[in-house]
């Protein structure tokens, strides 16, 4: 089975970047199911494919179902299933695999370790692929079709992928909110954010040769209080006053605690 | 004057790549100082030039003395200045120009835009310098020094010069400890750092496309509940849940203020 059809739940950010790729790669997508039905038309639009808004219409003939919602809609989406012959995988970091087992005994998980955004195409190949399934078949099933887009494809069960679903939150969203929150505060100035992006491709290409430990600058882990205080004041917002001050003290007893 | 004689007062991380810098663009290095031997030794080596501990052997001969230590430690260094005739810069995001002004009248401020390790090389000519000075022919003899390693030397005042300094806190330090908290919690795990860098490339390439507040992904901007409230339970170090919660918190109200 080189080219399994696939039906894809979701048409979200994930959803379209990992539709698009599978497409891509010469996959059959047999429709997309979204309760929205202008997302679910463009990207059946995007795969050549047909779309519904009704679970119960999503089809029967699929070799593989790929669940790619927000983890509060998954639970009632997989109660409205017709019965399913196919591997039902679903993308989330933090849902347990078994979240399957009533509905089905050929089942697993598919998350890529990555930030999509619909406009924005991903470079799979070097993604990495965390898979599990409920048995050796399924596995095998499951490593072909990650192995068809990506180079790096490992095995990790629920309880560690939970922690690198923790760890992605903080490197990657946490992280892109604190890109945010710079923009907000040159705008104020009239400055362009453009100003920072030195900044932060050398931020983020540092750690390819040192630590993150090893990469820690600023006046946090100097313990420059002049300059902490003198910031902290700088900053009108509450919650971000909050978390300037949290980060300070952190970053200040991480490496105090280390040296 | 196409290559003033310059004297770097400060051996860290800032002091060591820009004295490096400027000696591989045929500039004269006339002495380091810094209060710690080893380090001002080491780096007088790597310019080709004698060091000095003690401020009042620094020399008189420069055209240029470039103030690189930390904020606190400024104050307690001018007032020990020998008599000088050339132009004194520092290189702080949060110190005021005027600083020098009870020991000069001819002063600036040198503010590279980066992230700086004393064993990685950046390259200048990409990072953006603030630059201020006390007239007009300070200036001029800044801008000539800046442009001959930078492309991208900007005039600033110390009032805005400030919150470039606080979005740069924000948008490498902060972001810096964030990769570090996702190293610590897979190392926990006995998970390499490494799967991490894919995203942590991708998120900050990104923003080169979107704004980072188009870019924001994750649990907290779909307000998915279910995620993090299990995220947050993941975690001991009362610090890093509480970062967890707040960033959160500040992410789900700025897109809800914000859509």
């Amino acid at each position: 089975m080189d080219h399994p059809r696939i039906t894809i739940i979701g048409a979200g950010n994930l959803a379209t970047r990992l539709a698009v790729a599978l497409y891509e790669h010469g996959f059959c997508i047999s429709r997309i199911y979204s309760r929205t039905a202008d997302s679910a038309k463009t990207l059946a639009a995007m795969v050549d494919t047909d779309y519904t808004t009704e679970i119960p219409h999503i089809g029967t003939d699929s070799d593989i179902y790929i669940f790619s919602v927000k983890d509060d809609a998954l639970p009632g989406i997989l109660k409205q299933l017709p019965p399913l012959k196919g591997l039902l995988v679903h993308t989330g970091g933090s849902i347990p695999m078994d979240i399957f087992a009533p509905y089905s005994d050929s089942y697993g998980v598919f998350y890529p370790l990555q930030t999509f955004s619909k406009t924005r195409k991903i470079d799979f190949a070097e993604t990495p692929v965390c898979i599990e399934a409920s048995g050796e078949k399924e596995l095998k099933q499951l490593a072909a079709l990650a192995e068809s887009i990506s180079r790096h494809v490992l095995p990790v069960n629920s309880d560690r992928r939970k922690y690198i679903h923790l760890a992605a939150v903080f490197t990657c969203n946490f992280v892109n909110r604190m890109y945010d929150i710079g923009a907000e505060i040159l705008q104020q100035q009239q400055l362009p954010f453009d100003l920072l992006q030195p900044l932060i491709d050398e931020t983020a290409a540092k750690i390819h040769s040192l630590s993150p430990f090893e990469a820690q600058t600023g006046p946090a882990v100097r313990y420059d209080r002049s300059v902490t205080e003198k910031q902290s004041a700088l900053l009108n917002d509450e919650s971000l006053k909050t978390i300037y001050e949290l980060m300070s003290k952190n970053i200040h007893q991480r490496h105090l605690s280390n040296r």
